[in-house]
């Protein structure tokens, strides 16, 4: 991983191999990032997909082991349990140009991952919401409610 | 809905059962927003997609009710008849990990919405364009044309 | 091609028929512009698409002449051989609300496209990476490796 600063956002390439999940959050840790939206292209691997299953509560999980596209990685940075924590959401694209796609739990980076990392001066926890069973944003300064 | 504001952006987090649209409209109305881009991630239901026929200059539209996870939402805001205006696209993603998506009519948050807003200091209102058949983006100010 | 720029960001409409790499290449011409991060949505036709095989170092192309709904476009700026380069990743929606996408190689304006651009202020090269087979991102600045 690499990765550089300009005033606003940060751009980040993420290597060949390298765990996309543990990069991110050693990135935001030596960063001292809280909170941010990131997106990114590239090609991942052994990308663990969920879908959310509202009334059961529960996640379906499916591990999809080849390469593929990384056509659309769209998430946010906010701070669970303590440490940085990254919400992601991505779109694969698979050899026959179908598409696939999930919550991402877990990836690889196949070929190479590029990101861009807007660090926003918000401070957000995810806490535990029972009516929805998982942990929701929370803003934590005072904020409009409507 | 609840959203804060950092220097240049707005996060907003939109909650089970509220409409998308409605809330994004309010939010801009409260905040005297008119133009900016959006894109976000959760979980979308009854949703109304929308492909367009050019040649028809007319949408096809349909219903997709069940939850979906929400890969991609990426938008822009506008104004149009003096109104806030969304114009949104998405990928949504099925229990079986596929995915499908249009141009966004209507659709209303399933688990939860976490949206990325950030107003630029433009003024870009829609007009109608009688050979697309379709309200397209005017720059109010002056700008290059090339 | 119609843009305007706020402080911090370009709002691009490119317009039907109108070549989406040229248009993007000589926008950042026009603006000498090197680097930057940007998305978009609207509607593409005569898109080629790549899929990457990294094992063999070649790219799967596939031409997609019929107009579809441009779902997601998400992508970067940066120098190859001394010239504005875009590196482009798009999902496409067709009038049956399935998506497909990869690597977009080149694509024309079918309706309209709204992109948004974010110029970053950081000195990106694309290099050749014989290991992967592909020009890769390369921070011309010093920044830190991990």
């Amino acid at each position: 991983m690499q990765y550089f600063r300009d005033g606003s956002s940060y751009f980040i390439r993420i290597d060949k191999d390298e765990d996309l999940f543990k990069s991110l959050e050693s990135f935001a840790e030596a960063e001292e990032l809280k909170c941010g939206h990131l997106s990114g292209i590239g090609a991942l691997k052994d990308c663990e997909l969920g879908f959310y299953h509202l009334h059961e509560k529960t996640y379906d999980r499916k591990m999809f082991k080849d390469e593929a596209e990384l056509l659309s990685l769209d998430g946010n940075l906010s701070i669970f349990d303590g440490k940085p924590f990254f919400h992601i959401h991505t779109v694969l694209g698979g050899p026959d140009f179908s598409c696939f796609g999930g919550h991402l739990f877990s990836a690889k980076v196949a070929v190479t991952c590029e990101v861009n990392f807007r660090p926003l001066d918000i401070e957000m926890e995810r806490q535990p919401n029972s009516d929805i069973g998982l942990n929701l944003l929370h803003f934590c300064n005072i904020n409009p409610d409507t």
